[in-house]
């Protein structure tokens, strides 16, 4: 690298899901590609994946891994006939497991960089213009900064944990969701500020690992992304895996006091203080926008920091595009990200059909897990349209009972003259996998009758989805058994 | 139930999945419906589901989900940060959970018979002509043999292990599959005869609570159903889990001796004596015709004892069906007992479209799971079609690793030409859930274009489906890392 600009046919700013997947698409398209990256792990290592992978949901999904095991042992072995004395938990074993996977990770993505020559910055990327970036880069300060110039540029640079300022982050006490992922031990008591999917995803695990979890929410409605049905299941299910979780409760402030935090929270009842051992806070995301542009470069933010988009992810900016967590098209989520970061590409090496939005799966990946698609029974009944609806719950699926996997349900909602898929739920073990038939057949446009006529293996937890596809024509078998 | 003729629009004989699942759909449809099953647990009870629920794959499956806790304890805890001492194995207990499991889904199927008055005779059928069923009662010898009268009968009598004259089954030493799912202990050198699906399955099982496996198999290529990458593939996991594959190993004696067994057999190597603690005779399965008419009903079976019919299920006799293991029709699988009872059941009622065996999935319920749908690589070459093949090892996926399901790969071939998706073949966790998707696509007719341009959640196993369809067309991102 030198200090005279150096041209591109595409720079990415960003290196997780959006912006690598990105500038793979870009340099197998033949484009001469530059990724700016400003991640640094703990020991000032510069890594790809963002924030997603070194922070976000999959370290969060490989810690999650090792609780269900914990708990298992700790909980569910004497049914198997199996026993076990003197169980201990070694957390720092456990975070290095899930640091071991993510440098892993990251390394599989730094080979696809390096057989696809793209090069990386290890910086911050700042848009000058619609022509150039400048790169400042970190972990090294004696490197002057440079200038890069690009035909296109794709600004990536996804989101970060929301602050409050009632509970400033010190991260001993107070910690943001990514000090959550490497406790060095169990808290005995816990509060999560937040009962969104951060929060609950992180409650996941530590409640597995022994910890007794309290969740406060300001908002007055659990999950209300959800159908309400799923919404229900969920703090049912969640609850009775011992969860606490407490809605309408709005922190006001938080004080540390001889190692431990008091959290002041109203509800409608009144004023409470809430002792705990440590507290997170997991209260949403916003995009990373601070910086990310000159000002004189004039790129449109919204007035939440938001990069504004038209549906080809383009910004006001020629040739400049944002995607990712940056744009509210579509949810924060790392696939939808992804699928991004190739429209783009394809847009910028020629054409790409668009993204349809509406058949994005979205994911919680809790114990059990949520995934959706389409639309729920509530946003399709205040739109007027007229419905069929089936829910079958997983207790009466034989592969779920075999795997003692039971808690969770399957709704397939359907129009009711034209019988096309509208919307699929799922809560259940490996929700995630299972949804993907859903939105296959929702690409297809397909009928619930399609999902009915598809044979299903047997035993399967799939074959949820059938039944419930199949009582739609009131021809479920198991129907008498979902009452 | 009284001496003289009761009257039935259906009599369908044997309540495994494809006699259940007929009898139900049946009874939906408004047929005065009932169902004749002789299965008696070792109590003297009788209880739905068949060999394949009592004795079979799901009696396997719940077993192993204990097999797999027990193993995770005793090898995979340290990489997780847990430890735990003096782990105990009490396999009666294990029994119990898996047969209360059994339990449990027959009471399912018993209510669900009850909800749809269908009457149930605990008795052995036979068809004494293309009108009458003699029901000889099970578990009470005190209660006369009734005929029962019916405009349309269904053969469903499921398949049983085949017996071998060189290994007798005492249940003691020798045991065939059924008893090999109800063992007190484990054993600790155990040989099993058969190294296809049943054996394989309980293989599975047992080397995961300790036993020392080996699997003899007179064929000399391995799981020769199988498209040959996964088949090696398998070969390789399975090894690499400890288990013992010889093939090309034919047994021809066998001997007990001192609370062991010796076993003969003979491979291309000479003649070699194996002593071992049990052994399960696992060698296939064969139609349970014996006796299942009155041979004045001349009720057309094949040399095998296959019930011979035509595209529809229909026997030589009118108005007399035969469906899953029963037929030669498709392989012996519980999806396709299932969806040929559907079939069966509405071609009475009405109609009902013909079934697609050749998109019907099949899984061997191993760990990890084997999964597929359409052709083999090799059956295609042999037609002379013009193909191409992508392969994704399950190491790329991100899930996979943070899971440390790691083991296998997914395999899409499709059309050189047309992109029509030919055959999709997994070897991996829930390879049984991830099939669905290719079961659905190749339903649509779909090309692996379409399987590409569907957004799958990130991070999750299907990803590996995703990226297989991607290579088709060299957009995969890990494909550096899949060589």
């Amino acid at each position: 690298m030198t200090n005279t600009p150096t041209h591109y046919d595409v720079i990415v700013i960003g290196a997780g899901p959006a912006g690598y997947t990105a500038a793979l698409r870009c340099a197998q398209l033949g484009l001469k590609t530059a990724c700016i990256d400003n991640w640094l792990d703990k020991d000032g290592q510069s890594g790809l994946g963002g924030f997603f992978l070194n922070a976000g949901c999959l370290a969060s999904l490989a810690l999650l891994e090792s609780a269900k095991i914990y708990h298992t042992l700790t909980h569910d072995l004497k049914t198997h006939g199996i026993s076990a004395q003197a169980i201990t938990l070694d957390v720092p074993q456990m975070i290095q497991r899930k640091d071991d996977i993510i440098q892993a990770l990251r390394l599989n993505l730094a080979e696809a960089f390096a057989y696809h020559h793209i090069d990386r910055y290890p910086a911050k990327g700042k848009l000058l213009n619609n022509r150039q970036v400048e790169a400042t880069f970190v972990g090294d300060s004696n490197r002057s900064p440079v200038i890069l110039e690009g035909k296109h540029i794709i600004l990536a640079t996804s989101s970060s944990p929301v602050k409050l300022r009632c509970a400033p982050i010190d991260n001993e006490f107070i910690m943001d969701s990514v000090a959550a992922l490497s406790l060095t031990c169990v808290p005995k008591k816990l509060a999560i500020i937040g009962a969104g999917v951060v929060g609950l995803e992180l409650a996941a695990i530590w409640s597995r690992l022994g910890a007794e979890v309290i969740l406060l929410d300001a908002q007055e409605k659990f999950l209300s992304i959800l159908d309400e049905q799923i919404a229900a299941e969920a703090y049912q299910i969640y609850s009775t895996q011992g969860l606490d979780i407490r809605m309408g409760a709005r922190v006001t402030a938080t004080k540390k006091d001889h190692k431990k935090v008091n959290i002041d929270y109203q509800d409608q009842d009144g004023t409470h203080t809430l002792r705990v051992d440590k507290l997170i806070v997991a209260s949403g995301k916003a995009p990373n926008t601070e910086n990310i542009a000159d000002s004189n470069a004039d790129l449109l933010l919204d007035e939440n920091g938001y990069v504004h988009v038209n549906a080809n992810c383009r910004t006001n900016l020629p040739n400049v595009y944002a995607i990712g967590d940056l744009s509210l098209l579509g949810p924060m989520l790392a696939h939808k990200g992804i699928e991004e970061g190739v429209f783009v590409a394809e847009q910028i090496a020629g054409t790409h059909p668009p993204i349809d939005y509406g058949i994005l799966p979205s994911v919680i990946y809790t114990d059990p897990e949520i995934a959706w698609v389409g639309q729920t029974e509530q946003a399709l009944h205040a739109m007027g349209k007229a419905i069929k609806v089936s829910v079958i719950p997983l207790k009466t699926n034989a592969r779920a009972q075999a795997t003692g996997k039971t808690d969770g349900l399957v709704k397939i909602i359907a129009h009711a003259d034209t019988d096309a898929l509208l919307g699929v739920h799922i809560i259940g073990a490996h929700a995630s996998e299972l949804i993907t038939e859903a939105v296959l057949a929702m690409g297809f446009s397909a009928s619930s009758e399609d999902l009915a006529s598809t044979i299903h293996a047997h035993p399967a937890l799939s074959e949820a989805l059938h039944e419930a596809a199949l009582g739609l024509k009131n021809k479920s078998m198991y129907a008498v058994l979902s009452k």
